[in-house]
């Protein structure tokens, strides 16, 4: 509903004045100002010689100094202006919504909104706005091109939004158009040593974090930042090209994605932020009550570490045999589905060095897949589907809807997506319009049959959750399979203590946590899993997925101790609380469960050794709980000594401190039983 | 001298034995062992199905997995195998040599050698030899390709040495073929994360620490290193081209420069190496008495925070006036020159865009030289001479001679060289061969006049020095006149930080540390100088050069009681060690005054404040000293009040510990005065 706001009414008043000095041709108007409901964060636009301008400043400290807007078309003139100011007009909305399913139920969706409108002085007079939308936790803005006599369609060579950052941050990036996509361990540098990077880019300044993303990438090429003036603090948007070198084919009316700023004091507060789901559209598939967070197995790590293989043959991993050893084992603890890589033809050999030939929907020999699906159903199992592409999308789409139909007739729920390869169809980039659109259609026919969708090599999440809840999580990042040996150069033990400050901004992470066997060196010398079993315990609450995968083989499981943690922790959130962190050394993350009143807490260090001091002030006040702490042991180290780990229980209260400490490459996991 | 050495002797049996097994013309031939004097160290080389391989392990863990050998030329068929070996040879030497000028006097230069000879089995039955010289700091290996039938000129378009690494380590490193040359700040990221970088590579495992570099890179071009196959632990030398595309113009018989490899366990260790400089020719120039280390000061920091400017016309640095006052000061305190930065003609308008005019021996109007050097001769003060280039070569070298003729006769010492442009005239990279040449041709010309180099946009240093002792210094990285403003994006706090681990392993650097007014905002509102006042003085013993700046204006330091350090501290050193040090986040070095027996220790720290405690071993024993230490205050803070400092005086001995305390952004400087 809309409130009464004085702020915003003040605002209106002075518009009113600005329009009417932009409207008298003033070479440069004044700054039309919008700012969050907390009055934290100012987003400002105007118009300066007839060009576009936006500038924001958090707490009046200046985050982005005047940058420009505007876009560079193909067969007609740039939309950089001269521009005269058409209209101004302003808005607060204070609502809120509730997420289907996510790291917390509730979400407030307040937010000042300034609606920029301008038009082209010369001929052809086309028309924009720019529209701002000011949260608490940062800012969103983005384009609006009408439909308009002087533009149908259209397509676009250049988005020149600028990014004038007003410090030279320390920043945390991925490199942008390289062969291995969006999987790179995070690098450390400062803002003017960027080259091209993806988003999300995190920035890091004297009591203030910024996250630059973009939210509601629909039909639209993705963003990455590219620094044009070397050795500068100003970044340029660089949306990825089709292969002919087209960014984006559009028509009018057209709404870009939003490009995003989180603001936040401490990086840790960035666990609380909402804005990109917030600037998502709502929920469009109706009741999506068959959408259901969960944990599944697979036949999957046994590849990884060299033990089994994709193809058919002697190493074959995809066996109606093996398939039922994780079923049963999936059946005893209450794991909800098990993945099968491998099971449909198309494995053979170098798959990946061919065009593809899987078929979705055909069996290799050693695997019957109604066999494992009945066996699964009596027990209370469910087959998690597999649709690896090889980076062949209309090999895919070709068979996409049968595919789907298929599992669906099998009862199968989620299925994961595989896109290996440097580019797509052979020519496209990961992260163009062909890639965004080809996503967009995979979840709304998924939808169709009820299935929702794990992607790996997948589009960047910018918040689709919300419109199509069935997109439930992805990789985009270096995920698990990295230590066990695809290839040959395992993740580094801070890489977990960057990603919940960087990608996970994003969105669900399918990392893949939950290795509890640490020795595969018969068939993978060179890598190992960089951590100590307590912390496979703590990602399992720092690294948000829907969709929790149970990795290591049943055999690793059997009988440990530990898997307790593992069977117990909840996938789905009431609330989600970021406790501390320092982006790349160390973090922990609370949440409570959404099926009863348990909490959960995961404490991560990079390889270093850390103590922490946790205020349980996040539980519920006044209720009490058993503790159950699993933790590093004393002579605990991810290089040499991981499995030594402790369980220990104690009572407490929110008004008690906890002492955590952390073994180098170490973590604690805690589940609060409410008593 | 040579000495016996039984492991030696060993070693050479064991070759007899393996030339036996390649003559007999084995698929592939065991590996040929060195190993460093202290046994820490392996190299070792083998032929395997003909091609050329060699790997380094360091105390029985592998730091360089088999990584092969060799070059593809232009018009002549690629020698990279197959090979037959030849021959191979070892020798031990175990000597010692001085420094003229340096961070310590006496070098020890103790080595194993190890000679691989080998030829192609088929026609044109080329010969090479890698030859590896294994320290107890380090390995350095070169090739060596013989005059011969079958090869006298020739083209080198690929260097092809690999660099397998055995771990995915952490890696701090600089972009190459970008526009600002070697001006980046280091980005720390996992080594699989790297594209192409600069050396020196810092590399950092558990317990070890490696530097890869070069080492004494004459008429060739420098190395950069590349990772070809993406997200890998794999690099390949990658050498800067000409404008052609050739990588380069040789002739045999030709020794490529030592590819280096630093190996210590802690990281301030490498302040103990001397790798980079044994590897060099030992001096060429004779007598360089003439050679003199010390401070200068220079009307240059007023052009940075916008004060005055480099062009004549009303804002004109560089005047008699200007220049008398500085003499004054320079003459007061013991300061040795003053460099006069615009004196010549050719800085007129916006010089840096246009083909370059200077004239390096005619002085603009309003500055007249032969005044400004006879008053400075009268004070015993002399000209630091400049030669801005603006990247013009060719202009520079139609006037050199005659140019350092004139400085010659006006009695300047030193000469600091500048090619700020993003190509050299107009099309070459600044690494290449052409500008490798042109540094030599430079050093030698000054030398001829008896001047020394201080070289401004230059080659990297590769310890020429050695050979060269007038190459006194350097910038190679970015410098103070980052924070003043040119171009707007300052260096972080944790800059300095991270440079003594990477640039200042290649040799010294001319940063220009000494701010005194932290307040110029009236000229660069969005500037500063990041540290405090006291960590201005400790970079005076971190970040070496035998030439100091002393770089902000005279009426700056008037009067001030912290500047003592600044007219105290030494410019050339007897012993230098490494106290501590985590790259990025602190460093403390101590350093012996060759002049007499009074330390100097410099402490700093990054953005966070630090509590350190120093053991003060490496004093004197049985000596007592004054320390006078210049300490950040209780209130010190890099952005807010880095003016705030303390000086106080203790009586200490070498069995005394020492608690440093560092504000955020902070440092502690210390003279030690033997007593």
């Amino acid at each position: 509903m809309n409130t009464y706001n004085p702020r915003l009414w003040a605002l209106l008043a002075l518009i009113v004045s600005l329009n009417t000095l932009a409207d008298n041709g003033e070479q440069s108007s004044s700054w039309t100002l919008s700012t969050s409901p907390n009055g934290n964060i100012a987003a400002e636009v105007r118009l300066t010689e007839g060009r576009l301008q936006y500038r924001i400043s958090y707490r009046d400290r200046p985050v982005i100094m005047p940058s420009s807007l505007g876009f560079v078309f193909k067969d007609e003139p740039a939309l950089m202006g001269p521009f005269t100011h058409v209209e101004t007009s302003v808005r607060e909305v204070d609502t809120a919504w509730t997420l289907p399913w996510g790291e917390r139920k509730h979400i407030a969706d307040h937010f000042t909104e300034l609606r920029y409108k301008v038009r082209e002085t010369a001929d052809p007079e086309r028309e924009m706005a720019v529209v701002f939308r000011v949260y608490d936790d940062g800012v969103g803005f983005r384009y609006e091109i009408p439909d308009q006599p002087g533009l149908t369609q259209f397509e676009i060579i250049d988005e020149r939004t600028e990014f004038v950052f007003a410090e030279n941050y320390h920043a945390w990036w991925i490199p942008a158009y390289r062969d291995q996509r969006y999987e790179y361990q995070y690098a450390r540098s400062a803002l003017s040593s960027l080259d091209v990077v993806h988003t999300p880019l995190t920035l890091q300044g004297d009591e203030i974090t910024i996250v630059v993303h973009e939210a509601a990438l629909v039909d639209y090429a993705s963003m990455t930042l590219r620094m044009e003036s070397d050795n500068s603090k100003t970044l340029v948007s660089d949306l990825v090209p089709w292969a002919n070198g087209v960014r984006v084919v559009a028509q009018t009316p057209l709404k870009t994605p939003w490009r995003t700023l989180q603001i936040a004091e401490q990086p840790s507060d960035l666990f609380s932020s909402n804005l990109i789901l917030n600037l998502n559209e709502p929920n469009k598939l109706g009741d999506v009550s068959w959408v259901e967070p969960g944990k599944y197995m697979g036949i999957w790590w046994e590849m990884h570490i060299g033990l089994k293989d994709w193809s058919p043959g002697d190493k074959q991993g995809a066996t109606t045999e093996r398939a039922k050893d994780y079923i049963d084992f999936a059946a005893e603890h209450g794991i909800d589905g098990v993945l099968v890589e491998g099971w449909n033809t198309g494995w053979e050999g170098e798959w990946w060095q061919r065009a593809p030939t899987f078929d979705f929907t055909r069996a290799v020999e050693g695997f019957d897949i109604n066999e494992v699906v009945n066996y699964g159903k009596r027990k209370g199992v469910r087959l998690v589907g597999h649709h690896e592409t090889a980076a062949g999308i209309q090999h895919y789409e070709a068979q996409m809807e049968e595919a789907f139909r298929f599992y669906e007739r099998l009862g199968v729920k989620n299925v994961k997506t595989g896109y290996v390869g440097t580019r797509l169809d052979g020519n496209q980039w990961h992260h163009g319009q062909y890639m965004v659109r080809h996503f967009q259609n995979v979840a709304e026919t998924a939808a169709r049959h009820r299935i929702t969708i794990n992607a790996h090599e997948p589009i960047k999440d910018t918040g689709l959750r919300r419109t199509y809840p069935n997109m439930m999580t992805r990789e985009g990042a270096r995920g698990m399979e990295y230590n066990g040996g695809s290839p040959d150069t395992g993740n580094l033990p801070d890489h977990t203590t960057i990603v919940p400050f960087t990608r996970l901004q994003a969105g669900p992470f399918d990392y893949n946590a939950g290795i509890f066997n640490f020795d595969y060196r018969e068939h993978r010398p060179h890598n190992r899993v960089p951590t100590t079993l307590a912390k496979q315990l703590a990602l399992y609450v720092v690294i948000y997925s829907p969709l929790q995968m149970v990795p290591d083989l049943p055999e690793n499981y059997e009988g440990h101790p530990a898997f307790q943690f593992v069977e117990d922790v909840a996938t789905d959130w009431e609330h989600t609380r970021g406790i501390n962190g320092v982006i790349g050394d160390y973090v922990t993350i609370a949440r409570k469960d959404r099926q009863s009143d348990d909490w959960y807490l995961g404490a991560i260090t990079d390889e270093n050794a850390r103590s922490l001091t946790v205020a349980l002030d996040f539980l519920d006040v006044g209720t009490t709980y058993r503790a159950e702490i699993y933790e590093d042991g004393k002579n605990a180290h991810w290089r040499d000594n991981p499995e030594d780990y402790n369980i220990r229980t104690m009572t407490v209260r929110s008004t008690d401190r906890l002492d955590i400490e952390l073994a180098p490459g170490g973590g604690t996991a805690i589940r609060f039983v409410a008593l």
